[in-house]
């Protein structure tokens, strides 16, 4: 049997130890599993931030990978948690939308609240449900018990909403999605948009009242220190710097209005 | 036979190759050891902080595994390298007391120095002996050696105090031992201390001249940029900000005092 | 078959699903690997630190390890990826001198470009090599490929040139490679050229206006707070404060002078 992978999203940082404590949890009842870190740093509580991240990392892993998002305000109260099929692999979070990224690729399957008790690690802690909760569930699922077993099934889970770009003419008027660790601007335009709006002319870029002219294939193509529009690595527009930070330059956050001219 | 577990907590931070030079000791001597990163930012030289780390999370990890811990202000002096059994866990550290939160709970079995030479690596750094020293016995542990094969037996292990709360009538005084990465206050106060004080009133916590009314179960229980007073999940009193940071807010560091009234 | 191990070494920071991104591709190929991360914190595009981090860390692994290094100011342009093997390892890494300082120990062979692309992940990203050619080459390489299989045969490897010491009469005049993350400053200066100039007076090491008097064994060998000069784990010289940051004290980066006198 090829060995079990799950992997960690939270935003509890590395500098405590409560993602270890997880990892704990999740060795002691089968130290054959694989756990891969997708990261601990998403901002505190933004559970958009790790639906994002969370959709772009998942299709990366093999088939039959858990994983386990741990970004979650309402950790104590009466959200469930759940566990889901998506695609080929298998996600445990609590109900509150960080799933809803990668529900619009495909449909869940098998969707239960988590609810039988006797698999969770007691006393259960009404602050830490990443380790008395999710971690045992996911180590039992990927060492073979069925969903079924977990609670009964959910009938809808909770959905955000993200801004989505508006097609005006030659236009697509978009937003920044979020800021890379490098200060690269990731916009929700996709490359088939652009095509959309491609002509004869040069494109435009514009955001924060600068305007980049063209797309660079990638960020060696220009001078160091230049403002660039290219399709980044998950085939999304992005504004970058080449060799510097494009959200320190323009002074951009999340949310920023970003304007492509075709 | 299942896979040898070792954990490893540092303070060595993540952006420098120490952490991976001892990995590679260790897969070096036996590649199918499962090596798990505690946390590798206590602070630099805080005994007392990666005393509390490593009694939190030790418990969460199956029998057998084996903790490094590298706190060591003391490398190349005289102090010893210590291996010990504790409960059905191992552990080698410096004897600097970073093992005392953890020897409250059990004593030490198989106490030994680290002395014997012919299992390091050479040459032994002055300045790194984490690499040269615990992590190929680390390595050998869990491969299958005695632990009489690393030296002699060391009578006596080196201990820190921590301040314990007292008592006073309907009133526990304690301190923050710690602050964790969401800005929570951590207190030596425990439920079962809390529950010798409670009666029909509410309880109350002071702490930096803010007094918090009630324990709620969980974060999510408040409105954001409320603060709190709750059981964290290592069973200690935790005084938070809903969605914030009660270190910032309160202005608040490892120390200070809080006081329960019943 | 003993585990194979890829070794990761970036600037794509942790706080981004980049590095998981790359895991996921390897695990997908082949799930029995063991991945172990160098550091994803070399500074932005700083190909100088990354190979210092490489010859560091490298001969502290296995034989057979592959260590895939992604800091690629010139990704995406005529620049190629190279396969080569070093002494009994494997690197793969752009061809911009990042494995030179390796270099300077062993011969490479089998050094090839990496250019068949039916073992690459379709479509490749401009912006991503790492996640696109370098994960899937590795993954295929320690699951059995020949090097052959993956491209052509590359003549020469760019190198770059490191600051050597001069030795002048009981003088030596180097510079500070790089400061750790403990402040402390790792200079270009070994053990062996100290012993050259080495008499029967105490030496003396010199650096941004102070001077420091004989060299210590280790950090606990003087006073907290103390400026000291040591043997560092890696065979250089170092200056330090005990117990504190000297890069901070005395204001000093990589590549300031530094004078040792014998």
């Amino acid at each position: 049997m090829p060995r079990p992978v799950i992997t960690l999203t939270t935003d509890f940082g590395t500098d405590s130890s409560y993602v270890a404590q997880m990892k704990g949890v999740i060795l002691s009842i089968n130290r054959e599993i694989e756990i891969v870190d997708i990261t601990h740093q998403v901002p505190p509580q933004d559970v958009r931030h790790a639906a994002l991240v969370l959709a772009e990392v998942a299709p990366r892993f093999p088939r039959g990978t858990l994983h386990i998002c741990v970004v979650d305000p309402g950790v104590g109260t009466e959200r469930e948690i759940v566990f889901v099929q998506i695609g080929t692999q298998f996600f445990i979070a609590p109900d509150n939308g960080v799933l809803s990224r990668l529900l619009r690729r495909a449909l869940p399957r098998h969707a239960v609240k988590l609810r039988n008790q006797t698999i969770w690690l007691h006393p259960v802690s009404d602050t830490f449900h990443g380790r008395d909760i999710m971690a045992p569930v996911a180590a039992c699922f990927v060492s073979g018990a069925h969903p079924e077993l977990f609670g009964p099934p959910i009938e809808r889970l909770q959905t955000l909403d993200w801004p989505e770009p508006r097609m005006e003419g030659r236009q697509i008027c978009g937003c920044v999605l979020y800021v890379d660790s490098f200060g690269n601007l990731i916009t929700n335009i996709d490359q088939q948009q652009i095509e959309q709006v491609s002509g004869t002319k040069e494109l435009s870029v514009s955001c924060a009242g600068r305007t980049v002219r063209g797309i660079v294939r990638a960020y060696g193509h220009a001078d160091a220190g230049s403002l660039v529009a290219l399709i980044g690595s998950n085939g999304l527009l992005e504004i970058a710097v080449v060799q510097g930070s494009a959200a320190r330059q323009l002074g951009v956050e999340a949310g920023q209005e970003v304007v492509l001219t075709g």
